[in-house]
């Protein structure tokens, strides 16, 4: 039931993502639906009627009524990425508090300008990375962090693809660079970055080196990359994402003493059953593994959840938000830092990319 | 039973893997040890006495006696690698057949110079490296080649790591210099390297770029590094291997529409078990994944062998040992093809790390 610290949510946008994010909301014990708007109307109203949407849930034919709604609290924004910094700002100067897909914005330039209407009008900001919300991500955490097990870290490796086929490859806005423009690096990218960034507790790395031979497509869009990472004392990690392969979601962690890994990192493969694989030394016998006879399979571990990633990215936003609108608190930087943090990442790495893979060093 | 076909080896030193050997030589159906030879002869009779080899297996105080036996067919050596190109030449001057361990040389001018021996005196010429006669490898390539099921090869990475200690990285040879001065990328990044070009047919790549950040011993010899490779059509692979972190033998291999994956692929979990996973766009229903429903575990499979791959190895080369032992066939030289590729790789990485991380062009 909603009170007064439900969070009112509106929708800028139609898109697919969209309806994950209504069930979501409509799961979620403190936020509720109360606004989508598209470019048209009758877009808006057919997704409405598509999706089931309680007939409470206004629909609007402009962006703009969404975030003039006084009954909204916070807008979801999950428009074309060249299009963030205008509405996210627009909605932050009206007061609505900002859950914003990634990628955040085409440059940390554009995000600062975001984060800068965010502060100012001391509204929360988040962005739509759904797996750092999954229960599994805090248990990983603890495994990493555990000396015992675990070790030092050292090396970290994500891969990110999938394969949508030639008819997106030509047509989708993920690929156009008005839009988009970051192509597969911001689309799937965001989420390698991100899980390097999050593993080494969000330190930036000292310098970035994209792979050679990247495709772009001919609007120079990144269709797929990758690059590596580097950090002073050694450790380093490496990406790839891509829009010509099959589907793949993983990550690795190499630690002194562990290695933790998972193939379905940024999409669990049950709704509520995060998966994920941790072996550690105490379990080799060095001697044994010389002579060649055994080495032990990694432990499967299985994170059950009650609500899925999305609700929980939800539900953690809205308590933020809540605790902003009811008692007045200062919205929570840490997701800023985190957004801006891949950003300069992701910005890096695309400098990488256009310099012909040179070398591009990260200013904190 | 021994006969005229069965290949008679001698081993030149009393290494770890040499225990290895012994034991896969004595279960293959086709070779027999014939001799055993070491600096000293009380360590060559030590080793016989604590691996319970039989008694008629010739224990020698010399490497030269073990070559100079007229009734060693075959060598196997284990020596570290700046011996490799003494022993290996010497061997195959006196006609004896060459199974020579992994790394092959520590340039691939050394190891031409021992290819040049094996061709000049028509000996069989094979490196050890064993994963590629596990019957699950030519199960892989069956996967990769079946375009309906995996469609075009994009991206391979593979890791292998392992953790041997304090002890290991002060005293042991495989990180000196004067022995095997390729470190982890002679030990492990071999296997790297290897496991990639078998994906590509062993079309060698146009150029690599190893990463920046490589851990060099103060005596120059690598201890961790990593690399991407490219190919001129699009494809391209990276590769990490380490002495410093949890064992690790990963490979995975994307195509456009499949995804094998390995975690055991040097050594398998199981000495009669090969794993691995092969997962299918069939098996995708990207509307739903869209929408964060629903995405497929990979589908694991496991291929039995009923020899181990090491057996594998030293029955396949005794094969062709007897075929020119017995019936004056020619050697095959496929074997010398892909170690000299892999030397070439090899080659061109430590070049790359020697010069700062530029990329370095291989000349075919």
């Amino acid at each position: 039931m909603a009170n007064e610290t439900t969070v009112r949510f509106g929708i800028l946008g139609c898109a697919h993502i969209s309806i994950k994010l209504c069930k979501a909301i409509s799961k979620a014990p403190n936020a509720t639906l109360q606004a989508i708007g598209s470019r048209s109307l009758d877009k808006a109203a057919a997704f409405a009627a598509e999706n089931s949407l309680p007939t409470a849930v206004r629909v609007y034919g402009s962006y703009e009524a969404v975030i003039e709604d006084d009954e909204v609290d916070a807008v979801y924004i999950p428009l074309p990425t060249g299009l963030h910094v205008t509405w996210a700002v627009k909605a932050a100067e009206r007061g609505k508090h900002v859950l914003l897909e990634k990628p955040v914005a085409m440059n940390v330039a554009e995000l600062d300008r975001i984060l800068e209407a965010c502060e100012a009008r001391g509204v929360q900001f988040m962005d739509g990375t759904m797996w750092v919300h999954h229960p599994r991500t805090a248990k990983m955490k603890e495994a990493l962090s555990d000396e015992q097990r675990f070790g030092q870290l050292k090396w970290i490796h994500s891969c990110i693809t999938y394969n949508p086929g030639p008819e997106f490859l030509k047509n989708s806005i993920r690929v156009k660079p008005d839009l988009d423009g970051l192509g597969a690096l911001g689309d799937i990218g965001w989420y390698c970055i991100g899980a390097i960034l999050w593993t080494v507790d969000y330190e930036l790395p000292k310098s970035v080196l994209a792979f050679p031979g990247a495709t772009l497509n001919e609007a120079g869009v990144i269709i797929s990359c990758g690059s590596s990472l580097h950090w002073e004392d050694g450790r380093s990690a490496t990406f790839y994402c891509s829009f010509l392969t099959y589907l793949t979601f993983d990550v690795t962690v190499l630690g002194t003493k562990g290695c933790v890994r998972l193939h379905d990192f940024t999409l669990p493969f049950e709704e509520t059953f995060g998966y994920g694989t941790f072996s550690e030394a105490s379990e080799l016998d060095y001697g044994k593994i010389e002579q060649g006879r055994w080495c032990p399979k990694p432990n499967e571990h299985v994170v059950e959840t009650e609500f899925s990633q999305d609700v929980l990215m939800v539900k953690e936003f809205s308590d933020l938000v809540g605790k902003v609108k009811c008692y007045e608190m200062k919205p929570e930087k840490a997701w800023q830092v985190m957004s801006r943090k891949t950003q300069l990442v992701l910005d890096a790495v695309k400098e990488s990319i256009g310099k012909g893979y040179q070398p591009v060093e990260i200013l904190t």
